[in-house]
């Protein structure tokens, strides 16, 4: 069933025609936030809204739905600790076929309960995503399952490419597109897409700085844009990506993180790492031109765990948060003394942490950290300013 | 202009006309995992995704559209820190002219911020809302500036009303429609259309307990859900909500909350505690019935900072956070011994506290506090089992 040829505009208006009704068309807003923050404007395909929280069930449910009756008795397999394995399961229990999921061992909980929630088997099987894959491929040589590939088939870019055929009905004519690029499913299905129905529009992919082969730099350590943290893109994707991309960016993790804060607290929406690269791209000033702009917002799967960090840390960087030490005489009252200070200045206390051993402090003093709430990064000059002008000697932490 | 009234069908209709362009129709999505959760078919009327992030801008649109041209000259006054300011002033803005908000002096400096970023005059004034709304009140005597009423206004009714519209298209015959009452503006807007356009629908009304008048309660003290504490409902909003709505329910913050991390986890939406209120009370199984039901999420305009707190103690009551106390020998290699066993049962260390002094502790022993990240309270419990086998005495303090 698979060809290892591009799909055609024709095949991804048939994927769209299968996923009528059970994948969302997802809305595309403009945001005044970005809008101004960026000065041109922004608008955000909130493909984070799509069932799952990730656009990966519209190539899924696509690559079930050519299966042979055949086929669909011996069920799909899929290696993925991520959007991809929780889709393929999804559309398996839509099509009422089986779905095997191989994950790597140390695959966060929360992900493996939320596959088998759709209705699959999960395997764990050896450390490392390589491992999880050889043991799916395995399983499809034992079994004759058919594996659910996670971005290098044709019927898998045609179904992503659905997201392609909404952006050509919802954008006007020119402009730019802004997409994650992870294994360049998403991106290549786009591509075919506008690249042949809105040919003046300008296609720009990005991709995480800590693995971002498109830009020619090894794979280094952690980043929050898991989503997108592919070594190699396809076989299949990757000629389409050179041919139909204008340009390849690539941002930081601090940068996504911003983007991700200000997506939820302006935009209203919940946007995973990967899914947040696009404006996190915007807010860089690396996307070239100053026209209209639609970051495609690929995801909203992002541990709840992780979320609160993000959001503290970029709460901080935005100077929403100020974390000072300082010292005061140890003394009743002194402590009274120091917050009726913060008060007047209006920094909401959130914390208060006294240390008063295992420092080289002065007899007769103590150490205070402080973590107060503030309102932007001048409110945490003029606290420190007045901290400083009673004689505090303060050390700013964040 | 303004009538004692409640607006017609064709007044909300043609609110809808002036809203076009302005406005967005908000989409309705089923929701999977409530599906699961509550038994029963459950849509999601995302207003959080309006502009502002809440529908008060439908009414505050609607009114100044109605204004004459020396009205317009003379703009327009609103009372309020919260959605409904921040909407004034953004209408104001579209329709480009002035507009004055009137604050308590303890309005959070981020809704300040925010409502002047509208492009708005902010006035604060008294220590308490019925000070600002005097302010307001004295402001238009001495102006002749338009008063916009948060809720008991006709043109207000239909703006909001326009949900309502909105909602016959997007639900079907049958069902119940559940919405946060707090002044009633939009409870009583939305009641209006649906008894009309679609009497088969049952409408529920929720309110927060900490401020339910419609429920015979005193106010009392806090509630997240501050977008619906209003003291009581309005002389024009009252006998509407009174004849049209079937039911009114009544929903705890801790329920809200919970409302507030399943919106965000699942349905990847930044849900505000008044805008989650119907989610809540669909957890707490207190809407009628058993067949589908919408809940209309009016809202997303929550504090980061709050939603921070919301989120870690939503974690927490689902077993997503373990909070224990324990106490371990003070010799080196104790604390490591503590924290192997706790990696063996795959709990993530959020954070280590040591506490020598300031307590009855035996010599020799030193207390520690861990905040574990978990699974689900089954692993909290297989976790705290593991550290009693392990001879740890435990005190869980979440």
């Amino acid at each position: 069933m698979a060809t290892t040829a591009a799909p055609t505009l024709a095949e991804i208006h048939e994927a769209a025609r299968r996923l009528d009704g059970i994948a969302r068309a997802t809305p595309v807003y403009p945001s005044d936030a970005l809008t101004r923050r960026c000065g041109r404007d922004v608008h955000l395909k909130a493909e984070s809204l799509q069932r799952t929280g990730a656009f990966k069930i519209r190539g899924a449910v696509n690559t079930i739905a050519t299966l042979s009756p055949g086929e669909r008795a011996a069920g799909v397999v899929a290696a993925s600790a991520g959007n991809h394995g929780q889709a393929v399961a999804w559309a398996a229990r839509e099509a009422a076929i089986a779905a095997m999921i191989f994950m790597p061992e140390d695959a966060p909980m929360a992900k493996v309960d939320a596959t088998k929630g759709h209705g699959a088997i999960v395997e764990l099987a050896g450390e490392m995503f390589d491992d999880a894959l050889a043991a799916a491929l395995a399983y499809v040589e034992r079994t004759g399952a058919t594996f659910v590939h996670a971005f290098d088939d044709p019927r898998v870019i045609a179904g992503q490419g659905t997201v392609g055929l909404e952006l050509a009905e919802q954008l006007p004519e020119e402009g730019t597109v802004v997409i994650p690029v992870g294994g360049g499913g998403l991106a290549a299905g786009i591509a075919l897409v506008l690249s042949e129905l809105r040919p003046r529009l300008r296609l720009v992919g990005v991709q995480a700085a800590a693995c971002a082969p498109l830009a020619g730099r090894e794979p280094r350590g952690f980043t929050i844009a898991d989503g997108i943290a592919v070594k190699h893109p396809g076989e299949l994707t990757a000629p389409i990506l050179e041919r139909l991309l204008d340009d390849v960016v690539v941002v930081d993790d601090e940068r996504i993180s911003e983007a991700i804060v200000l997506l939820l607290e302006r935009a209203k929406l919940v946007v995973e790492g990967a899914g947040a690269a696009p404006v996190a791209a915007l807010l860089d000033g690396s996307i070239p031109g100053d026209g209209p702009v639609c970051a495609v917002l690929a995801g909203g799967n992002i541990d709840p765990t992780l979320l609160i960090s993000v959001m503290r840390h970029g709460l901080t960087a935005a100077g929403r948060y100020l974390v000072v030490r300082t010292r005061i005489s140890d003394r009743p009252g002194s402590l009274l003394k120091l917050l009726e200070l913060v008060a007047r200045e209006r920094g909401n206390v959130l914390a208060v942490e006294h240390h008063r051993e295992g420092m080289e402090l002065p007899l007769g003093e103590t150490e205070v950290g402080l973590t107060l709430g503030t309102r932007d990064e001048e409110h945490c000059a003029a606290l420190l300013a007045a901290l400083d002008t009673h004689g505090y000697e303060v050390e700013r932490l964040s």
